[in-house]
């Protein structure tokens, strides 16, 4: 799968609704045709291959994740998740053994939202998050329609295919941080993952030639992004509890040439916390410093809010089974929160749901030397395939 | 003039060589001719357009400045002086005034360098800065090669129509900031230009996931950046003897998606001051304030040295003809620094060289809100045409 939108440098770029997805859904529908899955997608695009179980009537235990990645994004984050729950399935019929729950591999559509934010977008659409028609009119940065690329591709399916009810959705994944590393721990028991606040930021004041503009004269917006990049940074660390705050985008929208006092200034915003107390805390001090910043420099400024998600916890049967499975299987082991969002919030609001973290080296994600070791992956498909026959024998 | 690149809010996009320069000139060549002007171009698309004088052998005095423009530009900045130069021939025309020596009105070719770093280009290849295999090898932002572009749009002509021997080059240009107004003044007799200082910086750090990867962790380039975008501002201000320090153009180069943090951020530096010692104050400062922050913040850096002018004098005796020009129109008027390179710079190291300004509403320049009031237009052409005479009959 990672030869699909590989990057000369070991990543992929494999971005939504791309010429990538569509090969790497291609691939996949291929290998679960192969492992004998019945295949069908929505009209989100989510993909679905169905292993039957005894009891055509139970609802499916749910295992899988993304294969989208961020430009020049990692081989693991997400493909692992889906690739491992395909594993499970393959490992099963290996072994002739039924369930009596049905079980379902899936892979979402658009979790990255790299391309059309917002992030977990198939997911979302599935838990009601998001109407289809505002799914579909996403646009990217080229103004391309999120429905028309679905389209393209041909992966605009049937509403009827989206799943009924679910019992239980487990997902592996990478942990995209550096703390199980640092722990010297094999597995992650994901109990919940953090808050979400995602900002869209404009700074104006005014366009003026470099040269003759004394500086007592100037209202340079860049100058109040710059030092707002700063108090951003400032800001996550003073809060306590964990949390981080990224300008991950910033730009000199116009007249952005060299010899030229910008006059425009765009800036993205995302702050993260376990708790919505801690959120709220490093969005409001963000959100004052930056008002006194731009009052200093006298630029004008607009806050649209683009995102603002809930802390949301896990249901405590799900994360005990992963547990369960790990100590089980002898593989050491730690209780952490999702410094991310995934496609397992949205499911937590439909189902049973839990995760399971395997850990990155130097902790490092979103990039292309994004690495997890194969004993690591083997390891969480292995937690991933006890805690999912568990729930699927039930 | 105006009407072409005109934008909705009342400036210009005429960057060099698109097909807005070519009607722009176009335009210029045709009024030209009806003034009876000869008209020719060289191998910079320097276009020069000749009234005689009686003794065809007198170097000629040229009187000119350029028709580009940045993007989102005003209507004032180069077309002033090209126009009011033309103007100047008119009306002589008008009172069948012969004069001793040529007058040759000039466009010079990508003033601006917007397009086209770096800029003067035009003038600069005449003064022997560059050569012109190197400045037919500038490529835009999309890569086209100014030298191609030049034959697109029908401009590339003989380098035997570059100038000869020049007696006196004098350029009307609009202030492009604050102090003539601020003074209440009509003139600026401008006595140099200020020194200045160009560089592309990069910054690298380690691109990851915005959410799992804890602040202690991150080498973020973007915060380096922004702490450096507030060192270049309060630098320029505390050097004394007025200079100034600008970051044109920032940008988050990847993943430049909102969440990850970035890997690498692109920015430049413009530093100007009316002294060697203070221009290299700045940049000095500037240099090792960045090293340092960027130590702090465990990023690495580049630092490109793109431009490095010596603030230029002009002759002393030409910036008394533009001051006695001034007094004799009963006009009121300072001596004054220019901020901002013009192409009378290279043609100061050809021949006696100086220039007038006129008042900028408001300092803008370099916007569309730029503006000189028409009867200040009227007395910059009055001035301009006394001390070209001056020159003419000598």
């Amino acid at each position: 799968m990672a030869t699909v939108g590989a990057t000369p440098a070991g990543g992929v770029t494999r971005t939504t609704l791309s010429d990538a997805d569509r090969e790497a859904r291609g691939l996949f529908v291929q290998w679960c045709r192969e492992a004998g899955l019945a295949v069908r997608w929505d009209d989100m695009g989510n993909l679905y291959a169905r292993r039957p179980g005894q009891d055509p009537d139970a609802a499916p235990v749910m295992i899988g994740s993304h294969l989208d990645s961020i430009p020049r994004g990692g081989r693991f984050d997400g493909a692992l998740g889906v690739l491992a729950a395909l594993e499970v399935v393959r490992t099963l019929n290996d072994h002739g053994a039924a369930t009596r729950r049905p079980i379902e591999v899936v892979n979402w559509t658009n979790e990255e939202g790299a391309r059309f934010p917002p992030a977990t977008l198939g997911s979302g659409v599935i838990a009601g998050a998001f109407g289809t028609l505002f799914a579909h009119d996403r646009r990217d940065w080229d103004g391309k329609r999120f429905g028309d690329e679905l389209a393209r591709i041909g992966y605009l399916g049937d509403p009827a295919n989206r799943p009924g009810a679910v019992d239980t959705y487990l997902e592996l994944h990478i942990e995209q941080g550096p703390v199980l590393e640092a722990d010297g721990l094999e597995i992650g028991v994901v109990t919940g993952i953090v808050g979400t606040y995602w900002a869209q930021i404009t700074l104006e004041g005014q366009a003026q030639h470099a040269g003759p503009t004394p500086m007592a004269y100037r209202r340079d917006p860049l100058v109040a992004a710059g030092r707002a990049a700063a108090l951003v940074r400032d800001t996550a660390v003073a809060v306590p509890g964990g949390g981080t705050a990224t300008v991950g985008r910033l730009h000199t929208e116009w007249p952005n040439i060299i010899n030229a006092i910008p006059g425009k200034v765009s800036m993205t915003l995302d702050v993260r916390h376990p708790t919505r107390a801690g959120l709220d805390e490093v969005v409001g001090r963000i959100r004052s410093g930056l008002a006194a910043i731009c009052a200093e420099e006298r630029v004008s400024h607009t806050w649209e809010e683009v995102w603002n998600m809930e802390p949301p916890a896990f249901a405590p049967d799900a994360v005990e089974a992963v547990e369960t499975a790990a100590r089980e299987l002898g593989l050491t082991h730690r209780r952490i929160i999702a410094g991310a969002a995934h496609d397992a919030k949205y499911m937590n609001e439909l189902c049973r749901t839990a995760m399971v973290f395997v850990p990155s080296l130097d902790g490092k994600s979103h990039c292309e030397e994004e690495f997890t070791h194969w004993n690591d992956c083997t390891n969480g498909a292995d937690v991933l395939r006890h805690a999912a026959l568990y729930f699927a024998n039930r």
